[in-house]
């Protein structure tokens, strides 16, 4: 279906309202409550709050004081007072639910929202900046287009409340927080949303990748896990009485050389950084307290097991080494997850046709990390059928750079193809004898 | 001579008042005005800003912006807006003169008045918390007793000014900003205003070392450098693209473990110690950036060039190891320097039977690393005779801690002493044939 | 074609006396003069000695005094003295040379032939050992085959002589030197000696991988480099006069850590090994000679070159942190190479209904690395097809252990399906418009 | 007393043959078999064998294979077989014991009789090569004058002979093995032979110090122990399974950056030397075992025991990093230990006008560790006075170079000073009280 001017003009106001204002993972509190709106006028249900998450699943969620100052920013920038405080301690994103009432599966999108921690480019070369959205929040910054998929999520449900009558069963979209860090899916997951999902949908827009060319499933995320560490010393003047210090610097140092240096997998790609390094009080101190952020990944989960438990076992040699205590946190985590190979076709037929889209394929780009697969591995595991779509965008920049924006031609191109993905769905399933 | 009751009390407050508006090295804006003016009631000239220093020689002062920041605040705590615009960018410090206009020897004493890094302990176990003299600036904090040096220095140009028509020659003060990372010294030293110094004493407050006990020829200082590193590579997606980048962070953790391998020196004491630590913008980044603040330091000057120059190498071949560029500042120098052995004897006698004065030692102590060394080889390179006075307090708390306080006691000890050390240095010098 | 029973049982006979009789890289004196002697009984042309060679392309050649020795013992096994004094100081190998005088393809045949670096297991589970074959040379043995590749090559050397008159063109047989540490072929090739192939096959048997299956065109090995490393600093008394020396031995283990946290590459699998680290004189003595052995791989040649570069860079980083001098030395090289597609199926069909042969597949194996795909580069640049034949045995125990072992069935089935390669060569060349 | 031009001959002869047949720690077969047939002709008894060991005691002894080697040597070189049977598995070394039956303290000198590990210079500049009794055994060499010691030991056990009616008391002259590595003095100690010794003088050749310059109590050796460690680990082939290995080679590589950056001790000198580093099979083999030799010192005990502990657990955690044991054993060990005070104005006094002695003083040197400081630990534990000498030599080598060379003047001064100890010893010892 063609969409109407009038939406079409809507996604990017949308898109350029939560580029406006920037949310990172777990304090997406306007932008929440500015979805939650949009959807209570269609006529969705919606779930948000503590109800739509299993609280232990939660991961790297930011300390009760950052919560509350970014809550009372979200409010001082328009956000429904009364939503927020329904979010409380980070529990941000929402569930459209649109039942029709009629047989028919359960389908679900998944958009996420949240923004990066990067400082936007104020130069009239970015757009953004140069038509007056860019990011106004300080270090935050849609750096990797989840404002242009939240825009799509809403545009998606506009449409299907268009066509309500011609649905059957239920659709779900899912506004995902925190996707940034791979922290967001899993508590969702876990409090059982996916579990009657008989069709997943997940959609990526990317830069670099050819203008409406389309990857109906993309497999090469790698699976990651993301680790806190924190060293524990003792501190003592370096001068004075350099032996009576417990380095934990220098077991930091130590430990990052050696992280890197853990052997290669021979079943497949593997991968470790550490990303920040922050250590020492003062030159003149024996450093008492070192913290790093990294991550692993690997081509399998299993491979991913690997380089982490190789890591764990270098961290607790290299505090040993230099007897301190270390403290290693999961604060984010991604399986690898392969698309169910008997939806592709469906998926590119859906795509075929709507304008815009060019080249479409079907498998391929090892590359990052996506908590979708969590999403998709519980759909699989259920009995449905999940894949993960990327749009590609004439751009030249990269994801996660300060000058990353969106093409926002497609934005429409999404939802198009996803509306009829939906109306589709119930006859696509019967055919496969997957419901 | 015994101290006026009204002068003692007066220690005290100056001592309280420097403590609360604690300034950090170079940025002592409101500190110096309040000493200008004491200094100018009681007739003395007074040398600062811009003259007083070797532009050129200054190290490690803080950027444009935090002067800016540091002036503002100055003048907002009272400091006189004339003086503060005269300091410019970080020309602190103060040297006051008094010509007798009689023949006689330049006498010089020194006090240092700057504050450390430090939160100040905001516990009521914790006297200037309880009394509500605690540092009122965020961060800044004296917490090794400069605030009580600069108090004596008052002191002793109050008595002084009394005792004027009994002096001969001319004696100089200074107050010295930046001796906090060994910073401040040099530059007044490149000014020339050592010169011409006879007879020169710097004087410190010395906490666990025994009420009243005095260190009239303290040699235990260690020369030391004060190194700034910053690592310089190539930011990349660690799971995209992780050829790509060039990995500062790394570079640097590589040095760091490398650093403190520097091998022992046959001949002495060194030390080495890489305080802190910050690199990595991203867990998902390749680390493009990474600073390390440390020191070296040599029981000799000697050995502390060898390892400095041994620590400039292994950063050079770090940085080639990753293909980072690396760029390393002094930010700080302290020679070795011992006490002119003549002088101990006149010194030990002046403290002799002053009240409050316990054991008095000739030498002793290794540890940290002072840049009132500068001084004293100027003064001796230039036919003149120094010393550096410490004067022991009974206290339980370590230097450069947040539970730091002086024991104000020691306060008109110093100045009493350092008075007949004015008074008799003309005839002292006579005596040994050193003017 | 079927062999006799003679032959069959002469192949063994063969094989087990070079197993033997075993001769690591460019020493393979006795084993070279046997296969001499064989070739020219039959006929065959031979070149060998410094013509085979291009004397500056070879790699890894031990030192004068190691040949010497390795000459005299030859002599003492039984070879022939004046071939073994035309071979030199290690210009071993042979290349066998059959022309027909008919017009046809040049059609060339690849098996190495020394052994490795390895104590033979000597317990009766062993069957050399139980059957009194088992190496006599100490630290030599055949643990990858290569026994059995000669055994193969001179057993196609009789077969084709009986069917001289069914040839056409010229058949080369060529039995290299120091495939291990891929340190053989590159010599040869820089002679010229396969600039005009047409058709080329190197041939590999495979332990643990199902007997009589076949792999028609492996491609899996790695490209690699084979990097020897000295460090040269300057010793002193660790005691006495700790900051003297120059320390070679951390240099070395610096750049050993720092060389496996050389990153992943995108691309494909990439691979470092420090494989072997000596250094030092005594425990009291700062080190002043160090040396490793290691080698890099990647899955494509520009992978392997991004390693040893990065590798090289770390290697003169760590020799400039300890301020002593590195050498880095190429001792073996491989690149990675595919076979000619079109070869596939005609190998294929003539192994096909060969007695033995089980399962046969065309591609695979990422694993090792071997310097024949110097030949197949040379071969394919100058138009010619090649591939790479990987012959499967059932056997139990891993390549380059000290119980290795040929399950000598295996040599026959070579044999045949390797005839009837060339045969046929004329006539498939001339079918694929090759020739 | 001046001794005969006979004895003052055959000390340079002595001197010269255990230069020719040196013997390493622990091996010294033929010395300890030479020097027993002088002490029986003098008519001194001796103690030798296991008799003389606590055998639980003994460090750092080599295996029995390679003891049964030099055992065969020393026998071919003209050892008593029958002695050398009797000192089985490295228990080397005698004392010599002369009982006067007259009341009268016991006086003990020390005298270590091992070689060196090193590879004589073949040189005409270096005298023994030019005279010809440079060593016939490979690899060893007396490099730090042990074949001058047991020369000086064999005089003064001729001039006590000779003077034995003069003496009082009983006289032991100890010729100790394996001093070199800190490892043979232990278990003579453990064996009790030093708990009745009220005088005791260890004596020692010193290169670059002047000839005839004498230090009556050498205060400056350093605690050392000696610490041999074995990781082990799990080899894998490096292309193929990289993944599957315990790479040993790099848990020792970390370990040593590491143990060379434990941090400086604020009370004195410390010292640490990996010096030695084997490690690895093959170039393309994950390693699976690395040993190290390395030292610890300290300029006291206590300073030698924090870098030791330190080292441990830096070992440790290095193993746990890469998941590999380690293997941690004490072949040496030694105390720092001061002379006795009272003692070295007797030793003074009997250097003081005998001929060619220079200049005589009483303590310094910083410099190596010796295990003599455990026989000085257990003589002054149980109430005796003990020194340590040193005898120094106009040589322009250093100690452990392959040139060093014995200045044989100063064999007779030792002599003849040491002489004049025993006679004097018991009117001494009176006369301060000490028996």
């Amino acid at each position: 279906m063609t969409l109407t001017p009038e939406l079409t003009t809507q996604l990017t106001a949308w898109r350029r309202d939560f580029h406006r204002f920037a949310e990172p993972g777990w304090t997406e509190f306007r932008t929440t409550s500015a979805i939650i709106a949009v959807l209570r006028d269609l006529g969705w249900d919606t779930v948000y709050g503590p109800e739509l998450h299993d609280a232990e699943a939660r991961l790297g969620v930011p300390d009760a004081e950052v919560l509350a100052g970014e809550r009372e920013r979200a409010v001082a920038q328009g956000a429904d007072p009364e939503l927020v405080a329904a979010m409380g301690d980070g529990f941000t994103g929402v569930l459209g639910v649109l039942e029709t009432g009629r047989p028919g599966p359960v389908v679900c999108f998944r958009f996420d929202i949240d923004s990066n921690d990067l400082v936007e480019l104020a130069d009239d070369s970015h757009r953004p900046h140069a038509e007056g959205f860019a990011s106004v929040n300080d270090g935050a910054m849609h750096g990797c287009g989840h404002d242009g998929h939240a825009a799509i999520g809403l545009g998606l449900a506009t449409t299907l409340a268009r066509v309500r009558e011609e649905l059957t069963g239920t659709v779900k979209i899912i506004f995902q927080p925190a996707e940034e860090g791979v922290r967001g899916a899993h508590s969702i997951v876990a409090a059982g949303w996916f579990d009657d999902v008989d069709l997943f949908v997940a959609t990526h827009l990317k830069s670099d990748d050819g203008k409406g060319n389309v990857l109906t499933g993309s497999d090469g995320y790698l699976a990651s896990t993301k680790l806190d560490v924190t060293f524990t010393g003792l501190g003592a003047h370096a001068g004075g009485d350099p032996e009576k210090g417990k380095n934990a610097l220098l077991a930091a140092a130590s430990a990052t050389v050696n992280l890197h240096a853990i052997p290669r997998h021979s079943e497949g790609a593997s991968r470790i950084n550490v990303g920040t390094f922050h250590a020492g009080e003062g030159r003149n101190v024996v450093p008492k307290a070192a913290s790093l952020r990294l991550e692993t990944r690997g081509e399998t989960s299993s491979i991913n097991s690997y380089v982490e438990e190789r890591a764990r076992e270098v961290i607790v040699g290299a505090a040993r080494m230099y007897d301190v205590d270390a403290c290693v946190t999961v604060v984010g985590k991604a399986d690898q997850e392969s698309p169910s190979p008997e939806l592709l076709p469906y998926v590119r037929a859906c795509f075929e046709g709507v304008d815009g889209v060019a080249e479409i394929r079907d498998t391929g780009g090892l590359g990052g990390s996506e908590d979708a697969t969590a999403m998709m591995k519980r759909v699989k595991e259920c009995g449905g059928l999940a894949t993960y779509v990327q749009i590609g965008m004439d751009t030249s920049w990269g994801h996660h750079t300060e000058r990353f924006d969106v093409d926002e031609d497609m934005l429409a191109l999404g939802v198009e193809a996803e509306t009829t993905i939906a109306l589709g769905a119930g006859r696509f399933l019967d055919g496969v004898g997957r419901r």
